[in-house]
């Protein structure tokens, strides 16, 4: 058809949760349904990619100094929960019972992948621990092979030592989920985490 | 969190096929976890922007004088085919055995919405009609009340008097599709539109 126009759904297409019939239709709307989308949208993401970066202290969102929660002074510096992403911490938020800090990995330990630890935001967790005064930290990493190994390493090459209470977030069933739905691991982990009923 | 960044998750939001969640995680993919991507996009959707506007003839999208449809020397000036949106235009062209011309509505007749013959392409189409050797108008407009009046209205008004054959598309039955899982509605088509097996 349009050589932008197909270019401009091509790169949509790339985008995550948008295949063929999506990006066909963002891209009609965004040039000929609604005519302003296509110049809203252009705005926006120069504004954002202008002034969003990551948090230097967490690895969280944020637009100032540092990120909201670590610049809120109401927050529990005692509890440091351990995300593998940005999207982890926003459904942790989101979740709403959490009142302690975060620590952003920005991915999880994969050497299929090619993740080592260096490509991990691990370098300042360390100075992190020494800096506030953290007593609990919490891994809410997930429950794959790649989140264990994640979670070994830092219990082993960063908390060792540090007499730290250490917790990983509770496995198992879904809320709303029933057996017959759960797969042989998450029964494996509802298994092996379960507790006593007194 | 951060305002641009909610900014931008909103304006992804109210994008057709979006919601909260998709436009969350499409907006941590062009800000966060794909650098570049927000660049990509941005340059993309200008080039459109600049590039792409509507056929002056049909209606379609294009980047020259006329679409490609129209640009076609191969195609057959003698049909025209009657569609609502850019992307039914697509739709037809994508399932092949169309050789014919296109006009464009851009819309349907819809007095609850606000659209009246006015609002649509039909001033071109009489044009049009005068234009080319048109002997054939297929009405591919869709099976609805409104889609009903548009095309009694682009009948009676348009091309009352010229001479044309006129058709409406087959309604009924969509390919593998039972029965059971039509609606009334379909069904009613599908009896109407039967055809003699002989």
């Amino acid at each position: 058809m349009s050589s932008s126009f197909e270019l401009l759904q091509q790169c949509l297409k790339r985008l995550p949760g948008l295949g063929y019939r999506s990006a066909e239709r963002l891209a009609l709307h965004l040039l000929v349904e609604q005519p302003g989308a296509c110049e809203e949208l252009m705005a926006v993401l120069a504004q954002a990619r202008d002034s969003v970066h990551a948090c230097p202290d967490c690895g969280n969102l944020c637009e100032g100094d540092v990120c909201e929660v670590c610049a809120d002074g109401s927050r529990n510096r005692a509890i440091l929960c351990v995300v593998e992403t940005v999207t982890d911490l926003r459904a942790m938020e989101r979740a709403g019972p959490y009142r302690g800090l975060y620590h952003v990995l920005q991915g999880k330990l994969s050497p299929i992948h090619g993740v080592g630890p260096e490509q991990l935001n691990l370098a300042g967790l360390s100075g992190r621990l020494d800096q506030l005064p953290v007593e609990e930290v919490i891994l809410a990493v997930s429950n794959d092979i790649e989140g264990e190994a994640t979670c070994h390493y830092i219990q082993e090459e960063i908390l060792a030592g540090r007499g730290l209470r250490v917790s990983r977030i509770g496995f198992g069933l879904p809320s709303g989920g029933g057996i017959p739905f759960a797969d042989a691991t998450t029964l494996r982990s509802a298994l092996e985490g379960r507790r006593n009923c007194d």
